[in-house]
């Protein structure tokens, strides 16, 4: 079944008219004709089944038929994640709309080299991966910020999980202020409420950094395991180990 | 820290001689000239210090100066997927060798339609993510067979987690012979011992593949959430959370 994400209203009765993209993707790509069934979502009116009703060389129009999910949200869960190379960006920001982030902020620190990236193929990228995926919203990509200015002004409600991994020096990451990091499902025990996770770039963090961080009271410095990871490979364990231990993959859905 | 896998032998007093592609990327690759230190292992001897002795324009002489840290493998896991397009199978595979898989089978299931893939670029990848990761082995990487051939021959001793996604067909994941699915961690708990993680293709099993599947004594079926994970998110989510839950994650190495 074909998903898409829309930005339009959907309500009994209603009727969509897909951008060209959306339009080729569906006339040209999947080649399907009218009255084929199609899946939309728009991130606040749940999941409509609509019927293909008019079919063009360019466009088409959707008949929305019936509401078949309501409004759901994944977990209150952010991904901090440094910028790292392009491929290695893309797989996360793909990784983390199907391991159900709900936002995914980027960052730059001392060891990154870069400070800007196009934001919007990133968030093309998300709004693919949700429609894939099956969730009813789509993750938002914001804009890279400096992690100093992020940690200033951070919301002490919500809980921060520092994958403490030490990039080129695997042993600071057991000592140094603030004792041994633990590993990620003891330090997510019992976890409620909003959470973010906050993977480093792929030489690890600066060691002022990583004293700060390890000072604020609501961060839970974690490891993930003896191995150096990837950053792409760090942030999909983390988003897995945070849902399964304190997310929506507790129980049967 | 260069790190590089060779075949030979490393011992007290060695010198090695590396195959051309290494020289070349010593040389030339990581412009790195004579005396620079670079460690070895080769999966038998642990790792070795080496000081780059000779440097021709094509080809370079390492001295061996002393064992580093003595010969360990990660735990006894293999990861068994299903033949997928060749960008995620790659990815598997990278991710596979950092998340601590010893063994890497590539199967053919009812909805898989390819049936060979190039092992030795595979074997490649899996081989450069070892070093990277820093472990003292190379995940193997085995030829495709066939997902029953495999099962028939089954060692009772290696218990499987059965990453039972339903591809086009969430629902189906909780019903259908032998009941619901566990969450991932709960089927986990307490295992030890050694285990295989099996992952389908993205169109997931087959309903004889899964009935045959859930009905064998050594199979834990599991599920990864409530969204659709493409092939290689399930890999690397399955392999988190089996490291994170009874493999070598769980404490302070």
């Amino acid at each position: 079944m074909v998903r898409l994400f829309v930005p339009d209203a959907l309500a009994e009765g209603g009727a969509i008219i897909p951008v060209a993209e959306q339009a080729h993707y569906l006339i040209k790509v999947m080649r399907l004709e009218a009255g084929a069934a199609i899946d939309l979502f728009n991130g606040r009116d749940g999941e409509w089944r609509a019927r293909l009703a008019e079919v063009g060389k360019r466009s088409c129009r959707l008949e929305l038929l019936a509401q078949t999910r309501t409004q759901a949200s994944p977990p209150d869960l952010d991904l901090i994640v440094a910028l790292v190379k392009r491929a290695r960006l893309e797989i996360i920001v793909e990784k983390a709309a199907e391991l159900g982030a709900r936002r995914i902020r980027l960052v730059t620190t001392r060891r990154t080299n870069a400070d800007h990236t196009n934001v919007a193929r990133l968030q093309a990228i998300a709004t693919e991966a949700a429609e894939q995926t099956g969730r009813l919203d789509v993750p938002e990509v914001h804009a890279p910020c400096k992690l100093t200015g992020l940690l200033d002004g951070w919301d002490g409600a919500r809980r921060l999980m520092f994958c403490d991994e030490a990039g080129d020096d695997p042993d600071a990451a057991w000592g140094g202020e603030g004792g041994r990091a633990t590993p990620a499902l003891d330090g997510l025990t019992g976890a409620t409420g909003p959470w973010a996770i906050l993977v480093g770039p792929e030489g690890g963090f600066d060691p002022d950094e990583r004293v700060r961080l390890r000072g604020m009271p609501y961060v839970t410095p974690v490891t993930l395991g003896p191995r150096i990871l990837r950053a792409d490979t760090a942030a999909i364990a983390a988003l897995t180990l945070w849902q399964a231990a304190a997310g929506d993959w507790r129980e049967p859905q």
